[in-house]
């Protein structure tokens, strides 16, 4: 390929760069082009789940999902500062907010009946194929998808406990900060969701519908739209990954478009990036969500381009090699 | 501390921006700024070696170190793409490169004599500080060190054995790409350097002038100096490293002050980390030197930096908290 071929005649020793030369490479291959430029949108898509009002399953009240969409309109979450910083564009989407009278309601509590109507399913997940087609549209090159929604790594960690055949006792982590207590009952809640849907999932689109929510329904289909437009995507933390990892299962033709934009502490999201083979670009403890550590992990995807685009070859600069 | 009760009214869960918050903290604590902001320079610093004239410890011809600081000069080189990318601005030293006719010569063969006279040493040592005073009286908060020096791995795992007391076999690695043979080479010469060395080396100083290298001892002076000046000073790769580690030796108060960039695959970088302590903020294979590894970690802490200043606190953004 052309970008591997350039990669071996910059000036520095094959594979010095390390891992910036295969995500410059990678980037080449999504995008078609040997010398490829990050343009950047994050989608951030908030959601509201019957689980969280139900069942105690987060440290943080559920009016807090509302709250923040409110500051992820205003640029004043964590995300609107990184998005700022990384040059990465930011749109948030409403994917079922309790109280803004969006188009979609907070998902049904899982661990009583499916979370989702077929028909919203459907809708949330054409709602992200038309941002990448969107993105596609306005010249974006690499699309990253975050997340936010109280109560939203339980949903997350049923579908990677169906993913991986793992059990809900390995893969639940604390989410914002719960306690044992807490975390005892939502491994509980997540078996008893696994419990009461397994038999009826018949393949991931029925397990999206039944253990997901609105904004991991919208993220899957913002990956798999990826796909479609040809486009790089960046997979955030447990939620988002979970998202792109139903779309994987969908399309296997996804898989290779798919970054991991870093590592995030809770158990079920590592399962994941093994589920899906895939090496995080960073590992910074980060477990916020919002797309946070995908966007970070674009920086790091624009050196490596810079590197690739910006540096002379050995021939370029007159530099002898290692067998002159 | 102010930069520390700022991060937990941060509008995330405490925590949740796991090592961009400690970063943030770090940065507050180097600078006295509760909200500080990064200005950041990388100075890479250049020099030929005797051992690698005499040798035969690199995979490239030493004629290259020469050829590379034209390159450096001109922003050909890796450290360029990516230092323009990071916005981080660029001072590339002479330190002793054959044929310039600069103010430092090349290095003596250390497995033979001492690497540097104690003139040349205290001089090059004399430059780092300069050039870290100099970058604070510019407004640089973050100063990083980066090198070029074809045989440069060898002084540098001299240095990093004699301050970890580690077998040399256990510290060296391939550099540029050495094969088999040439690591064997490699240790041969650390281990010769060293018995010749050890008996006379009496501290830090007579460690750095015997096995060290001119790059060497302006990046000793370089972080040395940015302790001096109140600054943060981010460690590159093995080379810049034991660099740093020389001068930790010497001001133990440096210590707080410093960064790992990364982590480079070479064994007597991870060596050199744990005998800091430090943890890097990268791990993506990179072995290049050129002070890359450094920049690209100073992305990261500009991420970091634009959230902390950045993101709204709770009650600025009316958010309920996990207690409300």
């Amino acid at each position: 390929m052309a970008a591997e071929e350039r990669q071996g005649q910059l000036l520095k020793p094959p594979g010095a760069l390390g891992r910036l030369e295969a995500l410059a490479i990678w980037l080449a291959g999504c995008t078609g082009d040997p010398r490829p430029s990050v343009r950047a949108r994050v989608v951030v898509a908030a959601a509201d789940h019957g689980v969280a009002f139900e069942e105690g399953v987060s440290a943080y009240p559920p009016a807090v999902t509302g709250q923040m969409l409110a500051a992820l309109r205003g640029g004043q979450a964590a995300i609107g500062a990184l998005a700022r910083e990384a040059d990465v564009e930011l749109r948030v989407v409403d994917a079922g907010v309790r109280g803004e009278g969006g188009d979609f309601a907070p998902s049904a509590n899982l661990a009583r009946e499916p979370a989702l109507s077929v028909e919203a399913t459907a809708r949330a997940v054409d709602l992200g194929r038309a941002l990448a087609a969107e993105a596609a549209a306005d010249g974006i090159t690499v699309l990253a998808g975050g997340e936010m929604g109280i109560g939203n790594t339980t949903p997350a960690t049923c579908l990677a406990a169906w993913l991986t055949g793992r059990p809900a006792a390995e893969l639940v982590g604390p989410g914002t900060g719960l306690d044992a207590g807490g975390l005892a009952r939502k491994a509980a809640v997540v078996e008893r969701a696994l419990a009461l849907h397994g038999p009826e999932l018949h393949g991931p689109l029925g397990a999206l519908r039944r253990l997901g929510g609105g904004e991991i329904a919208v993220l899957c289909g913002l990956a798999l739209g990826a796909g479609e437009q040809g486009l790089a995507y960046v997979c955030d933390g447990l939620i988002a990954t979970a998202a792109a990892a139903v779309a994987a299962q969908l399309e296997p033709d996804l898989r290779p478009r798919l970054l991991a934009g870093h590592r995030s502490p809770e158990p079920g999201h590592a399962a994941l990036l093994e589920h899906l083979a895939l090496d995080p670009v960073l590992d910074l403890g980060m477990r916020l969500g919002e797309g946070s550590g995908a966007v970070a992990a674009v920086s790091v995807l624009r050196l490596a381009c810079a590197a690739h685009d910006g540096m002379a070859t050995f021939s370029e600069a007159g530099v002898a090699g290692p067998t002159d």
